[in-house]
């Protein structure tokens, strides 16, 4: 309830900041390049709207963890801007690494403009988010705004890292589970840690809280990561939008698999020997099942989910607003209270 | 006489500083993505030495400015790697855009470990451009790490642009004089005109030297693009390295050939008919200069000249390092005093 409180409020100063950011594009000489980050932004283009824009929930957390260290959340709103532009970035350069034709039911950067330019969109969005993170000077002293920096900065690091063991994994048959960690630390954790950690500081928070909120948006991180592993080969279609299965189709390196790999049964047979098909799809599930992958992943994502919570109660989110925190980090890894 | 002094302390210092920056990659699970950057940055893999490093003429630029503003330059040692990793970023960026297969004699990233990983590369050197920046927290007041900071934003946005409109240009058959500005100034000036602008700040000049000092980086990256220009079309091979011409064959949209478009006689005449084949290159090369694009392009280059030589009287650089400037600006525009 709380939750779709601040939702209605914070959501459309997200927007605004993200267009202000924007727009710094918005020149006659470079309308079309503009238009393509707006297109991406999902605020122009074919199917443009609600669905084309995502959740926006890396703003939101960065947001409201302000608000649970009971500090005015305006102020930060460049901040959050920022990393939802950082994950815009990784999610351009992400399509055209992966080969990817569609994104949020659209098509891809790179797909309509080609290769070239999207590369050059990724890197705008990249930039503004760099000039976001600044814009934090009018509202905060400029230590506080170097911190801010510094952490974004060390972040995008770790999603390069991050980047770069998940496509060098493509080729590996040697992959084990301890393999899967620092990937999706880098991939998925780092910047949802990232939003905690700068809105704790934007927040006034004290360097035992700030630890907190960054514990528990890094566990949050990796417990959304694995759920997603579990609903890729398990999962719900109707929760995910995506066939069961397709992560086995893809050979995607997801935590279910690299633990089957590491079992050395039939399952990591039959994998090694080549793409699954899809006729196969249904079979390579159950066998990871009974191999005890699925028991394994369940549990971890428990664990995870656990540790995320106790560092949100040890951060101590107050009122409303951490009531908020809780009910966005349990929508995240799709379980009710 | 003076810049070589410079030189033999500042290189070392930049080359260390550098290595420091991108030794934040070197773990044991990111090492060969650390060595695809190292490769990049000419210090490993075939050919590595001073050939493939490039010149270092922008962090050399800003430290000289420092100098010439009366200042300790090893203070500024991170920013000037922080120019140097920008410039680094997009060249990866850009041979995978041209489909360069060399640079600087060598194979190009992109080519040795194909395009995902080289975009990676470039957004890992774009991060660490931002975090060797943040670095200057150690010797400066925060405010003047923000504002280097935001300076170096704003020059990183320029370049998206200038690489937009390079881009767009490719395809466009309407194109005149008037549309070069706009991209040199992106794609050439902005990073040498935030150099002596970051310089200048960091030497704590006051804001008329600073604007002085920007004009001067600004106009020298016109100057110089412009001469690079000339010797594309009837230049010096002695020199350029690049055989007389060559731009023509690759058709590039360079000052002179929109100046001959311009025209709209013989040179246009042909240009717009397709491809200019090697046999027609000496041919083509002297229709334009008979249209009058030689001596315009040398008459701008002359008037850029000037405008960074008056811009560099006028921010009034001192001592030894005003010399060593005037002469790296020389070297740079490659003409004799």
């Amino acid at each position: 309830m709380s939750l779709k409180k601040f939702m209605d409020v914070m959501l459309p100063a997200i927007e605004g900041e993200l267009q202000r950011q924007v727009c710094r594009l918005d020149e006659a000489y470079t309308r079309p390049f503009y238009e393509m980050l707006t297109y991406h932004m999902g605020w122009t283009g074919e199917g443009a709207g609600s669905e084309a824009t995502g959740k926006r929930i890396r703003p939101l957390m960065l947001l409201l963890t302000v608000v649970a260290c009971e500090e005015e959340w305006l102020h930060a709103v460049p901040a959050a801007a920022a990393v939802e532009l950082v994950h815009n970035f990784s999610l351009v350069h992400d399509d055209i690494q992966d080969n990817s034709a569609k994104r949020r039911g659209r098509m891809t950067v790179w797909k309509i403009w080609g290769m070239p330019m999207a590369i050059n969109v990724g890197d705008a969005l990249f930039v503004l988010s760099n000039q976001a993170i600044m814009d934090l000077r009018e509202n905060y002293p400029a230590e506080t705004v170097v911190k801010a920096a510094t952490i974004l900065h060390n972040t995008c690091l770790d999603l390069t890292r991050g980047q770069f063991l998940d496509m060098s994994y493509e080729e590996r048959k040697d992959l084990d589970v301890k393999d899967y960690w620092p990937m999706i630390a880098g991939k998925t954790a780092a910047l949802l840690s990232a939003c905690c950690h700068i809105g704790s500081i934007l927040g006034g928070a004290d360097e035992s809280k700030q630890d907190a909120y960054r514990s528990f948006g890094h566990a949050l991180g990796m417990a959304f990561q694995v759920q997603d592993d579990i609903l890729g080969i398990w999962g719900d279609e109707a929760i995910t939008g995506k066939s069961i299965a397709s992560d086995l189709l893809e050979g995607k390196k997801s935590l279910p698999v690299l633990h089957g790999l590491s079992k050395h049964g039939s399952f990591a047979e039959r994998w090694r020997k080549g793409p699954v098909q899809q006729s196969e799809v249904e079979e390579m599930s159950q066998l990871l099942a009974t191999e005890g992958s699925y028991e394994y992943t369940h549990g971890v994502s428990r664990q995870m989910t656990t540790l995320a919570l106790d560092s949100l109660r040890e951060a101590d989110a107050q009122g409303e607003a951490g009531e908020a925190l809780m009910e966005l980090a349990s929508k995240l890894i799709k379980r009710e209270q």
